[in-house]
């Protein structure tokens, strides 16, 4: 059992981490906000867990490193000095960064790459994802993470063999593409779905999430599982011991 | 037991119109084409199947008339005139034509336009549809379709409330919007989903054809219904009593 | 906009319909349970819904009555005196009693009707459900329901016709037969589809529930519908206007 | 290109193995059934593949022997005699031998294994599959060896884990059960899904299958890679570089 701080209490995963984190039997160490002493709050966790905004992540990862104590961090939109951040970081203390801490979703990318690299470009890939009704954009984020996960696959890259939003006469498919479909409705939670289609026969891998709060329980399995580590870099893919 | 006689016999559908016929204990009178004389086909016909081509419509229907005999019109891409010609025919024979001879595509379309009647427009509407990677246009003919039936069934026009083709930054759904998605890929011979999401729940109607022979299948269905009716012009919703 | 007064308001539904009441911008007027005097609540509500248990029905039909305001019945296990009770009431207030609140599973059930009746014996129909791990019994009341629709549909009994648990050397599928299958796992709240296959297509209607909160929408949004209404007895299918 | 040998050519893989061959560019070296000599075919062929009876196994590999050619056993219902066998000419010749020779499901077969490894036993397991209304057993073979796969990357054994046919009070699901529900009705050639359900996200990793060539594709392109191979006794895995 851990004491576990969490930075970004107030953002939209905050509350769903705390739940997660005293219904898994450890003990919420206190939450940070803009403008909070972060190593306050590293001063008494044992641990810390960063879905707050790129800006402030310099100063998490100092807090971390001062007190000595690991970090998964699952903030969104990081550039490329936050991953060098990140890497200082890692040479002092356990992190863990990722895009997506769901481990289903971990999990269906790794498949995905285990499916596209067996079977041949002769195998047409097709990603639908589903959505409630007030996402913004598309195709998701997880939906592109996918996409490149099958492209990386096959050896190619997924901005040129893109399709995506087909409407009208589009011509037949591209072979070697990778398509992309986005709806929209309702109250969807995410739902995720790669098909591979061959002559007569077809694969298709899906994921779907209830709620969010498999993001957050997922967060907490990284940190369980970076604690006690090496200094060092680590990712979701190594939680499932993939 | 009837005589069936086929227009387009060596198009698309005219292999699978024979074996249909056969299978289903009728006798296969014979099958017309490009050139041929539709009249002589018809005189040894109980009733005539045509999925020839718009330009052979009006000697297809003269010959209908002239031998006294129902014919099932399963030809796409009608005009207005073409309309117009079927209507004067149905004065003297029975003639049914419809743009899908599928018994389970008329039906789904018939529970669409239930379920969207009965649920406000608070329930998003999305149709997804997946077809072989050599089909050039999309959505597909079948999914406008449904998108039709639902539109109609709400009041609204589906020109004013069609969103195909999502991708990028498109924002939030519309109220009331119907959306589209294609899928392409393998030997698919066509599938079709019409979701209805609301808050917390969602409801998916789905049609799946294993191979084209359905539309064989279905017409055959709608000729032995029409056999014995009075001159006029009717519908598959009507084969199945809708 | 009406003070709506809850019965069973500690029971598995009372805190969602609480949360569903004051969400539609109605007004909660209090609660009432086991040892409660229910005709206090009455007088202080416009309406009543009632997810009590059943030996308190009657009681919960007489405050109903003396205050002369609609009940909505959505307590399970009700057996013949209850719905003679039920039927006595509506003689003097407008009552909806059903086994299922939901409006999606309700014209699922419509939709199962209208295509078990236009599509002859020959499609095969079967329905498989999902529930979370801890449901102990199978099929789920609902599969069951829609069973029912379905046989009614088609002029038989769902008793003679059942097929459930396919296990081993089982024979082909008898001709009419509904077949039901049950799976559970993770904390599904509930799915159902309905299987209509025929010769090489098929037709599924499904129902997906993210939560139990549709259950406490959909008993709102009768009682809304049942307001200023004549007394009599009502049905869901009469709130979707089917 | 390679001339191929079909023993078994009258049987149900037959004609699709010879369509198979001829579209794939190869020559069809001949067919060869109950009281042919199959030696006489080997001479012929540059490879056999052998889809006929288990009581024909030995001296169909007798034949491959003396030809010093490879050959595929897509032949089921072997015992440990037979299994025997095939070791013995796989000292002389490659020969590839396999239950199920789809590409598709083979992979699929992989990918149940990499999910039920990485994920703990806390996911449920469900297995569900679709065929036609004549098929008489249940469930079927391909669901039992994806349930075989999922049991054996868990380190438990089927027998002692699988739930199968659920109906009536069956109490809560067992932690670590394996379940199976078989779905019967119209023509489906073969569909089937392996859910891992936890807490509120799913994955879900389905084959579906267009009608039975796949199997004879799958065959000729395990002979494809059987050619110029060192004796042995190879897998379809192996095929798939897995």
């Amino acid at each position: 059992m851990a004491n576990i701080g969490v930075i970004g209490s107030k953002g939209a995963m905050g509350e769903a981490l705390r739940r997660v984190i005293e219904a898994s039997g450890h003990d919420y160490a206190g939450g940070a906000d803009k403008g909070d002493d972060v190593s306050k709050l590293a001063d008494v966790s044992d641990m810390l867990v960063d879905f707050s905004a790129p800006g402030a992540l310099q100063s998490n990862l100092h807090a971390a490193v001062g007190a000595g104590i690991p970090m998964v961090v699952g903030t969104t939109g990081l550039e490329d000095k936050h991953h060098e951040a990140i890497d200082h970081a890692a040479r002092a203390v356990p992190v863990l960064q990722t895009g997506n801490t769901s481990l289903g979703v971990t999990l269906l990318a790794h498949l995905v790459r285990e499916a596209a690299s067996r079977l041949g470009s002769q195998w047409d890939i097709e990603i639908v994802e589903m959505h409630h009704r007030r996402k913004v954009d598309a195709p998701s984020g997880t939906a592109l993470l996918l996409g490149e996960a099958a492209a990386e696959a096959r050896g190619i890259t997924l901005a040129d063999n893109r399709e995506s939003g087909r409407d009208g006469h589009a011509g037949a498919r591209a072979e070697g593409a990778i398509g992309f479909a986005a709806l929209r409705g309702g109250t969807v939670a995410g739902e995720h779905s790669v098909i591979l289609a061959g002559d007569e026969e077809r694969l298709t891998l899906s994921h779907s999430a209830e709620n969010r709060a498999i993001f957050a329980r997922g967060a907490i399995r990284a940190a369980e599982w970076l604690r006690g580590r090496e200094p060092g870099r680590y990712t979701m893919e190594q939680v499932l011991g993939i």
